[in-house]
């Protein structure tokens, strides 16, 4: 008999499969459309069993932000697997042995980089990171860094991937259309860098591109190869801000109970190191409630307002015992909260999958 | 041959040795001479060594904000564990478990909350907690609850432990003069409780306060049974802040690597699952930076100023490989995001423990 989404111990993690398989879908869909390979970044779920559901549905490999998820996936049977971080260079040894087992492509931007992984002797596939307006990594794609850490790459014995970009910059913006315009700028900057190196002899194998919020409005992806999407497997508050997607699209919620109440507040078992201290759109919330667990529907009268390391304030008072569902502001940071999730369907539980959250 | 802290794989939580067994014996002695037993809560490093070092050093159990903690340390021989959150309704039944093998003390504030416990049929001991002004749980000490739940505690065969309350308010206040306040605030509002409910004929066994700010400044804790101080173990960036500690108390650092530099910025491998959201004193730093390991000082250049999910934000440019150790805002959060915590002496790794912290 499975169990029930109403006895679960809380706090606890919980996905609805309609929706994760909804979401899963239709990216796959959308990919399809643009004419691009998916390779879904796991780090939002860091789970086997999403990954398979990615993979199934069409996903040409996953992309990973650490080594242990690297790792975690490649013991689950995962074989072809982007780190998409820059090189740590204190780990190349681990990147060197795991590239041994699974096809892993790894990240750099830097002379320094390539360096430490020329040193392991080890033809690692190579992406090089082209910074497209979000200004977080990344060499310039118009200065002299794109050429000479490409060259560096092929004359340290690597095997050049291709040119890869994160458009972070579409969380900043809160319209379709300017998200459209982000993806749009993100595509001719990483077409027009490796048109550059093109010329420059070094030829480009492959254009990779990512980010939920760019992936959900992008009207063409011409000449780009793959695209790196994570959250949309879950979507979250933060999405429904910026248009990614809407409520009822959201998969991801955390079950809670109500621990304490006072007259004007209360206390719920979601703190911190349940819900993350994101504080996502920044508009005083650190999660909403779900109204009598109808997740198309927010409880406009709760909300998370504050948050220490296992205490959840709640904005109005609610009965002690309450059970509340939390939609969180940003899926990523809540999942890796927990050592495991539970895929619901309905008021069923019917599997509960491993977060690879270790570090 | 001990590894090295220069030969540690970044991302790496450290904590000085020398620092952490300094501050487990000041408070110990601070515990003496206010004449109150210590009961530190383990939250903050979720480590049975640490918790053992506590105990060698006079303390009279710990306290725990979690049932997964309190199972870890039971499994580690602890024998006496105040689950110091307010009881969970739906793990009454894995608490009983756990109070069947160990000597387990809950925390309640609601007639909910009593019923739930009392309906496991198991003489729990168990806590009332007290709001002495932090105005996040607690009944208040001149409501009519006090005595009512209270009351209601005795009535369903529980055995009532005595008075609880937590002065997070002194996280509110930013002088030695300030902070002592409230712990005295705190210790009165308690020693007031206790004799209006000595006066309705229920002896109160035990007063317990805690937090660390307002430990470090006490003048006196009259009357008081016990203090749970959690965070003084490490310190970290907002003890400092508060006055409750000196930089060159803070035991808990991150090591970290640059992994991509700009003309302006760089980038590391300390993100958000590395030293948690908490901004600490608000004051738009997620870190600071040791200089050159010469850990009495930070580097007035540097400073996290970003996080996202893996990547930490510079606030100046250093080159790619550069080893940083990164002061946290927030110990506990930043402790509570790695499975293991490196010992270390001077420049030696002196031992690996685990950290319990998994959900």
């Amino acid at each position: 008999m499975p169990m029930k989404l109403n006895e679960l111990p809380t706090p606890a993690l919980v996905v609805d499969l309609d929706r994760l398989e909804n979401n899963i879908e239709q990216m796959a869909n959308r990919a399809d459309q643009l004419g691009v390979r998916l390779r879904p970044h796991v780090k939002t779920h860091k789970c086997l069993e999403i990954g398979r559901m990615q993979l199934a549905a069409g996903a040409a490999g996953i992309t990973v932000s650490t080594l242990e998820e690297a790792r975690a996936f490649a013991d689950g049977g995962f074989d072809d697997i982007t780190w998409a971080f820059p090189v740590i260079p204190s780990r190349c040894e681990e990147a060197a042995f795991l590239a041994g087992r699974v096809n892993l492509g790894v990240v750099v931007d830097s002379r320094e980089a390539v360096a430490a992984l020329g040193a392991m002797g080890f033809p690692f596939k190579t992406w090089l990171k082209v910074d497209c307006g979000y200004h977080r990594a990344g060499v310039a794609p118009e200065g002299a860094d794109l050429g000479e850490v490409a060259r560096s790459i092929v004359d340290a014995g690597l095997r050049f991937a291709g040119i890869l970009s994160h458009s972070g910059d579409a969380y900043d913006v809160t319209t379709d259309e300017a998200r459209a315009a982000v993806a749009e700028s993100e595509r001719a900057t990483l077409v027009s860098a490796a048109a550059r190196l093109t010329t420059m002899g070094i030829p480009v194998p492959d254009l990779s591109v990512g980010s939920t919020p760019a992936m959900t409005a992008a009207r063409s992806l011409t000449d780009v190869s793959e695209a790196r999407p994570g959250n949309y497997a879950y979507f979250d508050r933060v999405q429904v801000a910026l248009g990614s997607c809407t409520l009822g699209d959201c998969a991801l919620s955390v079950v809670s109970s109500v621990v304490s109440a006072a007259a004007g507040h209360s206390v719920c078992d979601a703190g911190a190191l349940v819900l993350s201290k994101d504080d996502g759109p920044a508009d005083g919330s650190m999660g909403e409630v779900w109204s009598e667990y109808e997740t198309h529907q927010l409880d406009s009268r709760l909300r998370v307002v504050g948050l220490s390391q296992e205490h959840g304030r709640l904005s109005a008072s609610v009965p002690v015992g309450t059970r509340l569902r939390i939609l969180p502001n940003h899926a990523c940071l809540t999942s890796a909260c927990f050592g495991s999730v539970h895929a619901v369907r309905g008021g069923d539980v019917q599997a509960t999958w491993q977060v690879w959250n270790e570090r």
